[in-house]
């Protein structure tokens, strides 16, 4: 593993490499801080180490530097954008600022975003609500990995859900996805050939496994079977479904090389709501911080309380990545001209 | 069982009943259609079952018979309700009425209901935004029956999440609880003294137990574990949190008779988002459609497709009820001077 690379440093050099590709300076700001965001939060599955993937598909053209967020509807509470092709981050980041100034206003609001890529880790688009002290969901969709319950083919995405609740000191992050377990652990079983817990996976056939090669050829399990399958189709129905211009079937995967230069079709959704007028009493903050506590003081964990704030997070906040990575990244430096 | 009761002839019965205990026509007729519907959408749990407790509550000043709907905040998109201690169903459907309204005018809606009571199965409640071609999402809570995973005492409901999406041949309606099983189906295993799947129960200080015994005298478990419980923290951070006026360890259980005279303090939160308006494309509904047909077409089921639109039921259809249950609702016609 690589030690001396810092949060600072690495936002840096992440928006150093956007930027090299013709992403905007802020554009490849916001998208580099996410990206960070991911590895700070401890899901480097979602950080640093995506990045070499975004900056192929900026490179090959599947995703367009230059893309704007085109607002195609606005009626005030509901604002809808295309995201003509370009990086999940930053557009979901600014999606849901707008989300939260529009629910300041009218007490409910929804961002729609269609025709854009990867976020990384979901919860993070809801810290500008929570900054602003109110709530937000957000959902978003991705390469289909889960058949229904009984069926035999993916039709939808790991599903993630997302959902940040301002608390008096930091807030909650609900952010999972809607397979029991990713993918990555099925084949760390199956690399040691250690059998499977039930539940994890499916073979070709979407019959539950516990064979980990079985499970690997196949397909995720849906969390806790029938009842997540239905949840998913909550998350495809509001994204794929309600925003588009793809369901998850027609979603390209970004590690896909062949695909790079295809657009990914990926859509999100947030939703947000104002505690400040949800209540004839006045109280939810109140009520909030009383349900964090009860959950605390009965031995339970606030869902993200530990994610913190990267505003709270000192620049020189260690992140470690591998040595292999952070070879990758000094060959796209090279490779894009950009000095360090 | 009892054979020769139809819709229509239990939608009166019910009605007459709660007319009895001062329940106005419409509030009444409305809440009997939903209890109805319980039954013929095969979810008896949530049916004619619990008419008895209603009325106990209803005639032990429980729930106020003729609590109104005040609305103290409406910014149009959001509209915020204090139940007045009144029954969930009828409150619960107009409050989807609202939403769907509104829905159609600002794109998105949300309709809070506060100091309400239990509404039986929460999918009903779809039902006025997809007749009116619109989204619908609806967050309901209860009495604390699930603790914080590691958690020891409960904190959560089993906190049921439903949402109705407009098909082009019906609807789709998820509606499910985040535990993995209700806490019936643990109690039928203690019966016959059968173990328990793993991930169904847990014991009185909050570890998973495959015991039966120990797992009726501790908690339901949520569904997958952690995600469940993180599940679970979002609907009460929406109900128990924003709407108020109590979490769910405040809640009072309607099955308690001892707590029959007081308010239960249910909330429900309900969210419409417009399908006409969410993409650049417009063309919503139809991958909805499509999304429908790619689960059914490997295999999968629709989640709720199933749970007919109580109009396109004849009042002549059959309901099932058991004999004593039959005899009950005999006793209370008698008690209440109903004819019949």
């Amino acid at each position: 593993m690589t030690e001396g690379l810092t949060a600072g440093g690495a936002r840096t050099l992440a928006t150093s490499l956007l930027a090299a590709t013709g992403v905007p300076g802020d554009e490849a700001e916001e998208t580099a801080a996410a990206i960070v965001l991911g590895d700070l939060w401890g899901v480097p599955s979602h950080g640093l180490m995506r990045l070499p993937y975004y900056l192929t598909r900026l490179v090959a053209g599947g995703h367009d530097p230059h893309a704007e967020m085109r607002t195609v509807q606005d009626t005030g509470p509901l604002v809808t954008v295309d995201g003509g092709g370009g990086l999940g981050h930053w557009q979901l980041w600014r999606a849901g600022r707008t989300a939260a100034e529009r629910c300041r206003r009218y007490g409910v609001a929804a961002v729609s975003v269609a025709n854009s890529g990867h976020c990384g880790a979901l919860g993070i688009y809801t810290l500008p609500a929570v900054r602003d002290g109110v709530v937000a969901l957000a959902f978003s969709n991705g390469p289909a990995f889960m058949p229904a319950w009984g069926g035999d083919r993916p039709v939808v995405s790991t599903s993630p859900v997302a959902a940040g609740f301002p608390l008096a000191d930091g807030h909650a992050i609900v952010d999972l996805a809607l397979s029991t377990v990713a993918r990555g652990k099925i084949a760390m079983h199956a690399r040691e050939d250690k059998e499977l817990p039930a539940g994890w996976a499916l073979d070709r056939q979407g019959r539950p496994t516990t064979d980990p090669h079985e499970g690997l050829a196949g397909m995720v399990a849906p969390l806790g079977g029938a009842k997540g399958f239905a949840l998913a189709f909550l998350v495809e129905a509001l994204t794929g479904g309600l925003v588009g211009p793809a369901l998850s079937t027609d979603v390209r995967d970004m590690f896909a090389a062949d695909d790079a230069a295809k657009p990914q079709g990926v859509s999100h959704l947030v939703l947000a709501i104002d505690p400040a007028r949800t209540s004839p009493d006045g109280d939810p903050r109140r009520r909030l911080d009383a349900f964090a506590e009860s959950v605390r003081t009965t031995g339970g964990r606030v869902p993200g309380a530990a994610r913190r704030d990267p505003r709270d997070i000192p620049d020189d906040h260690p992140v470690t990545i591998s040595d292999a990575l952070r070879a990758e990244l000094a060959d796209w430096a090279e490779r894009l001209g950009v000095g360090g």
